[in-house]
C-alpha cells in the first residue's frame, strides 16, 4: 500500500550523490494514499494525542492532518477544545476529521486516569523541572503512549502534569518560550514515529 | 546559557522510571531563554529555511517561531510570501521576527542558484519520484543546508525542484496528500537538529 515499504537506509554523501532520478514531482494520484475505509482498517501506531483546552481551530485542524499522515490511533479533544464538524477546523484538517478516530472528553484529568487504567502511558509535553528532553527519550516498549498538548498560553495544567507518567520537553534555544502547538504535535509525532520505525526495521 | 548543556542520554524504561522529580512546571522566567541581542550573537545551526510562495500569514509566523527555537541561520521569504511587519505574522511569530535573520527575494529560482554558488546545499521538501525519505537522510557534512518549503496548494514548483541538489520527502501514510507547511518545517527542523546534535554529542 505504501510507496516505500522497505526503503533502504541511504547514507547520503551530499557532495557526490546521484540526484538525477529524484526530481520529478508526483501528482496526488501517484501518492497511493489510503481512502477513509482503508484508513479505518489499517494497523495504527501506538500513539494517542490529547488536546487539552486548545483554543485555536487552526491548530486543532492541523493536528488532525498530522494524525492522519502518521496513522495515529485516536485524538481526544478535551475541555474548551472544539470538536468537528466546524468550518475552521475543516479549513486546516482538509478532511482528516473523517479518517482519524476522535472523541470529546470534558475532563483531561479523568481521561488521563482512564487511559492509565487501560494500561497506556500518559506523557505530558511541557517544560518542567526534570523533564526528559525529547531527543533523550528512547522507546523500549510497544505500550500505547498518550501525549498531552496544552493550551496555547497556559500549557498543560500542573494538576494534569502531576497525574501523567512522564514529562517530555522539546528543547528550545532561542528567545521565545514555546513552539506553536500544532508544530509541537508534529515534532513529537515525527520523533516517536521515527523511533518506532527504527525499532521495526532494525536488523536482529 | 542552556538549561541542558550536556543532557545525558537516558534510556527510559517506561515501566520503572522514577518520575517524581520531573513534574514541576517551570515559569517562563526559569527557562533561561536568550534575549534578542543574545540570539544575534549565538552560533547558529547550519540551516536556512526558504519559504517559496507561502500564502498563509499564520504559517509564516509559525515558521519564524520554530526558527527562533532551533537557532536557524536565516529565513528567505520568496515570491508572494509576505514579510514582517504584519499583524497576522506577529500573531503566530510572537516576536520571533525580531530575533531570526530574514530577507525577501522575488525569485526563488535565483535564490537557489545564489545559495549554491555560495556553497550551500539546497534541498526541496517535496513528494518526488525518487525522493529520499527524511528518516533515511543522514547528515555527513557540516555544509549549510537550505530547505525549500512550497506553496500550500502547489508545493515547490517543478522548476525550483529541478534546480535543487536533493529532494527530501516526509513519509506519510494516511488519506491526505500533505502536512500543513508550518508542521512540515517543524518536522524537518527537528529531524535535522536531532541529527546534528547526535553527531556533536557522539563519543569519539
Amino acid at each position: 500500500m505504501y510507496r516505500f515499504p522497505n526503503s533502504p537506509k541511504i547514507f547520503v554523501d551530499i557532495f557526490h550523490f546521484d540526484v538525477e532520478k529524484m526530481k520529478r514531482k508526483l501528482e496526488n494520484s501517484e501518492l497511493a494514499r489510503l481512502d477513509v475505509e482503508g484508513f479505518k482498517n489499517v494497523e495504527k501506531n501506538p500513539i494517542i494525542l490529547i488536546l487539552d483546552n486548545i483554543r485555536s481551530l487552526n491548530n486543532i485542524g492541523s493536528v488532525f492532518r498530522t494524525a492522519d499522515a502518521f496513522l495515529i490511533k485516536k485524538i481526544y479533544l478535551c475541555g474548551i477544545t472544539a470538536s468537528p464538524p466546524h468550518k475552521d477546523i475543516r479549513r486546516t484538517a482538509l478532511g482528516a476529521t473523517e479518517s482519524v478516530d476522535w472523541e470529546y472528553k470534558q475532563s483531561t484529568l479523568e481521561l488521563v486516569k482512564e487511559l492509565q487504567a487501560d494500561n497506556a502511558k500518559v506523557i505530558a509535553i511541557e517544560q518542567a523541572e526534570d523533564a526528559i528532553m525529547l531527543h533523550d527519550f528512547d522507546i523500549v516498549s510497544d505500550q500505547i503512549m498518550a501525549f498531552v498538548f496544552g493550551n496555547e498560553v497556559k500549557g498543560v495544567s500542573q494538576e494534569v502534569v502531576s497525574a501523567c507518567d512522564i514529562v517530555l520537553e522539546i528543547p528550545q534555544f532561542g528567545t521565545k518560550h514555546s513552539l506553536n502547538i500544532s508544530v509541537s504535535a508534529g515534532v513529537v509525532v515525527w520523533d516517536i514515529w521515527s523511533k518506532i520505525n527504527a525499532l521495526k526495521t532494525k536488523k536482529p
